[in-house]
């Protein structure tokens, strides 16, 4: 029996015997190696065994499920991975019937499975939910709420440990040691304890790999009487590709590679945010013993591997914990230390009440550096950094900027760090700067102010911007002048404290304002904008460019704000539409 | 010796001998009973033994540590709890500085003093950081994170577990039980091995009533190198308090009881919007065995223990665990059933990813109920519900609604759970309804349809009103009314999708508008109405009423809406302000 890689569903699969089975895991890792050099394991097994569709597996973090996608009608446009209109990089129940539950931000499988489960038993269907999550899932206390809960009503999940030994970057945590230990030393006790603790029957640890044992302790499970489960599977990640085994952490994730070699193409020339950010951050806490770098299993993310390889001291990796990683530099912070939490932002929103309750109430000076600010491309909808504007600006006390190029965000860090009246956050854009000349000396800058960034004598119109948005802002301005309109350009810095002299300054000389930001329309830096004209004694008229309201799907970061209206050929032309007043043209979609 | 009550703090603790201790423990017994009838255990023995406040007590969530107070310097002014420029009934650090840590959410303790473990140690000061953590709050999943955490790094943190169990309600989950039945067996095995799971040395249980026991045992560790360990204290709630040991759950955080007879002072009249929620939910779900109401660790400030008796096979309590709450539900979701989350305002900001995520990403038709939504009261700045217009507006697929008043309630919960598009919010108020008539047959509301609840020809202002301050609006534009002011008054129901009809048809009609909602004033309802103004293309004036960009300490609801500027007095003269365009008076603070 030949593969019809081109039809592969799991109900095909179930024709296959056990040869044809291993033949297909091999073409399967060929398959995702070509694309993206991931490979999977056991994924083929569940679909054999288990009826999906109708039984539901759920993925912590989509992207550990390639081999999924493969088996389950994604194996013909897999070229089209994580690109505008393709298959998208993590799971999505819109994509496909076989993904049961979107994943984009880790520790929500048992969770969700336990919805499944409880659903299934009230509408009395005989069907499974299973839980698939790896070790460094683990780490996020979501998942032990979950692990707690489905013990307590004994919910039929099948949990799946997936244990490969990492997480995007090494696993922390004193539970993973001693699993780690445990595994070394062939030991399961101290697993199956902690498993019972929340009164669920722990399996393993089992060879991942061994097709032919899972096909059979899986068919076991499915024949018994449902009941909570976890099954503890140890796999290799990379199995089977030789680079990826020797360095799995760079492996994951990580831009187009040379697959003979596995040199990662080289990156152009201007350094990266991310880059920026951890040399800044090294400097500075080089001259403060106080200066403490905290993470949430986002060393390599966050540029910030390299403190933790110059000042192991200084630097806190707390795992995929961001409630903890604020909450404890909350409590650094009443002791005068000065932590820096470099989040992205959108796994800053898992830490939002200690951010209101502990932080910003306390009024503690605790800095946030919220890497992937706006739109961040292929990563696609769950990792979107466009709501932090709106959901930190509500927050007393709270200072929020974002730079307009790289050499104002080495001064942000700086300022960040010294700021001592409260919690102070900013964000800033995934990939590359500018290639703008870089400043020697670091300075602070004054809070809440802005800059004229680009001034001339009785303008039509201002374009007030902030962040990832000033470059582009100034050079439509740039063609609008060479037109003949007269236009001033803001680089607003600060979402809050707003710089209201500034907006004063030039809404009096300009009646027209645009203001342009990568976040969403609705709360964020352009209502601050409104907020303050409407409270004004004198006319303006303002048009906000933003993020739409809907969710931004993978596509490249320039398609993405193409797609929002956000680069430089849109803001000219809405530009140009507002100096006609063409509303029809013009009017920002509020729903 | 004799105890001077007015001028106890925790030096004078240390002069005071065995018997003098045990008179100061019924003393303060006593003094909290007078006050609120609470009682407290081993609290002493902690600032007996350690050298408070230079040792760091953590308590987790801060109405645990009345006792606390009352030795450290409030005892003389305790009367004033909760009151205004009173004590606060949490944790404060501005209020004293024994109080290590701010604490009114749950789960919070074990992270703060990590931090202050760990910046301890970097200053080399020989100082102790103490976590005292109920067993209700080991539910959240934020405490593993943090054991997970402490046994990593071994921060030198003493974890005192104070397990009395029960939290708010009975406590859920699988470790819980797990615990009580080892308790009651006598054997500690089961909380050791779960804590030795975190690398964490585990001493218990004992008896936290044991005053003579605890001054040794706090002693012996004070003298013993610094090491994590969790000391696990048995002690009763209530304990001293007759009618409290019987009832615990009644007795915690109630209003004002009789003392000698412990029955809690009737309340007036008209039922509380929690009693109208739970009264209409259980209608709803005898009719719908789909509905399924989901709660955490809330069941009786949501009014769903009202549920939990009638229909306990759609009822899910899954302890202090938000984030499992609301991901649980998105799960159960996906298979057609239909979750009504109930959660308090202020604790559902910590599932906020969960709702980006989980629900709004995949637009699952989840309903959330978020009680206390606006001004609190007595509970203060860490339990404001003043920030959910802002957090959850900015989200796309999101629907939010606030009620007018009971009636109108009662068909948003019906209209709620009949919403099959995406996920629907509703806010609520705190306290009881306003005593309108009740229909008696619930329907749906138009989604995005707000009303005109007073009209009339060619009016000066409309009041464009949500929620809780649609009442004092309305009576607010009667006065103007008998002055010969001519005003609309709209209730707007919808924050998203706003009426934009209904904006528009006034708007046309009379140039100026105020805006009013208990919510903060960045990003809030005032926000959406000028955002849509700001795209309209004619001329408005527009004054927003919110609540400012500070936190609201402990007072009564009815004068912390003084001091927001959101009673019928404030409106009424805001809007005659606003109608002499005397701006000195009228700007809202915007810093």
């Amino acid at each position: 029996m030949t593969i019809d890689y081109d039809r592969l569903v799991p109900d095909r699969l179930k024709e296959y015997d056990l040869p044809v089975l291993l033949e297909l895991a091999a073409g399967l890792k060929n398959r995702m190696l070509d694309v993206c050099a991931k490979s999977g394991g056991h994924i083929g097994a569940l679909h054999v065994v288990f009826d999906t569709p109708d039984d539901h597996i759920v993925w912590d973090v989509g992207h550990q499920a390639y081999a999924h996608k493969l088996l389950t009608g994604r194996f013909g446009n897999f070229e089209t991975l994580r690109q505008k209109g393709g298959v998208s990089g993590f799971l999505n129940r819109s994509e496909s019937p076989y993904d049961a539950f979107g994943a984009g931000h880790a520790s929500t499988s048992i969770s969700a499975a336990q919805g499944m489960a409880e659903a299934f038993r009230h509408a009395g269907q005989d069907r499974w939910a299973i839980a698939v999550i790896g070790d460094g899932s683990l780490t996020g206390g979501l998942a032990f709420e979950a692990l707690n809960q489905v013990g307590y009503r004994q919910s039929p999940v099948l949990i799946i440990f997936n244990d490969n030994g990492l997480s995007i970057d090494e696993n922390v945590g004193a539970l993973n040691e001693r699993f780690v230990a445990a595994r070394q030393a062939g030991d399961a006790t101290p697993m199956a304890q902690f498993f019972e603790s929340f009164s669920l029957a722990y399996d393993g640890f089992h060879d991942g790999h061994d097709l032919p044992f899972l096909l059979t302790k899986l068919s076991e499970i499915k024949r018994a009487r449902k009941r909570p489960l976890v099954l503890h599977l140890v796999t290799q990640k990379g199995k089977g590709y030789e680079p990826a085994e020797r360095e799995p952490i760079k492996f994951h994730g990580l831009g187009p590679f040379d697959l003979a070699s596995g040199k990662v193409v080289q990156k152009p020339a201007p350094p990266s945010y991310t880059e920026i950010f951890a040399a800044t951050l090294i400097d500075l806490a080089k001259r403060d013993p106080k200066l403490f770098a905290v993470t949430a299993a986002m060393p390599s993310g966050t540029g910030l591997r390299a403190f933790a390889r110059a000042l192991p001291e200084q630097f806190y990796d707390v795992g995929i914990a961001e409630q903890h990683a604020v909450l404890m530099a909350a409590g650094m912070a009443t002791q005068g230390a000065r932590p820096m939490v470099a989040i992205y932002s959108t796994f800053l929103q898992r830490a939002y009440d200690q951010i209101i309750h502990d932080v910003c109430i306390q009024n503690l000076p605790v800095a946030f550096a919220l890497d992937r600010g706006g739109l961040v491309g292929n990563d696609g909808a769950t990792h979107q950094g466009v709501f932090d504007f709106s959901y930190l600006r509500c927050l007393p006390n709270m200072v929020v900027m974002a730079p307009k190029d790289e050499n104002e965000f080495q001064h942000m860090v700086y300022t960040a760090h010294h700021y001592q009246q409260g919690p102070i956050a900013f964000r800033y854009p995934r990939g590359p700067g500018w290639g703008v000349a870089m400043d020697g000396d670091l300075r602070m800058l004054p809070i809440g102010k802005g800059e004229l960034l680009l001034d001339t004598d009785k303008p039509e119109l201002t374009l007030f911007a902030i962040g990832q948005t000033v470059m582009p802002s100034l050079r439509a301005a740039e063609r609008l002048s060479q037109e003949g309109i007269k236009v001033c350009v803001v680089n607003a810095r600060f979402v809050k404290p707003l710089d209201t002299a500034l907006v004063d300054y030039t809404v009096k000389r300009s009646v027209k304002v645009i203001t342009v930001e990568e976040n969403a329309a609705m709360g964020g830096f352009g209502s601050a904008v409104l907020e303050y004209l409407s409270a004004a004694s004198y006319a303006y008229e303002i048009k906000r460019l933003a993020v739409p309201d809907h969710f931004i799907e993978h596509a490249t970061q320039a398609e993405q704000r193409e797609e929002c209206g956000l680069d430089e050929a849109s803001i000219y032309q809405e530009a140009m539409a507002f100096l006609r007043r063409d509303h029809a043209l013009t009017s920002l979609s509020m729903r």
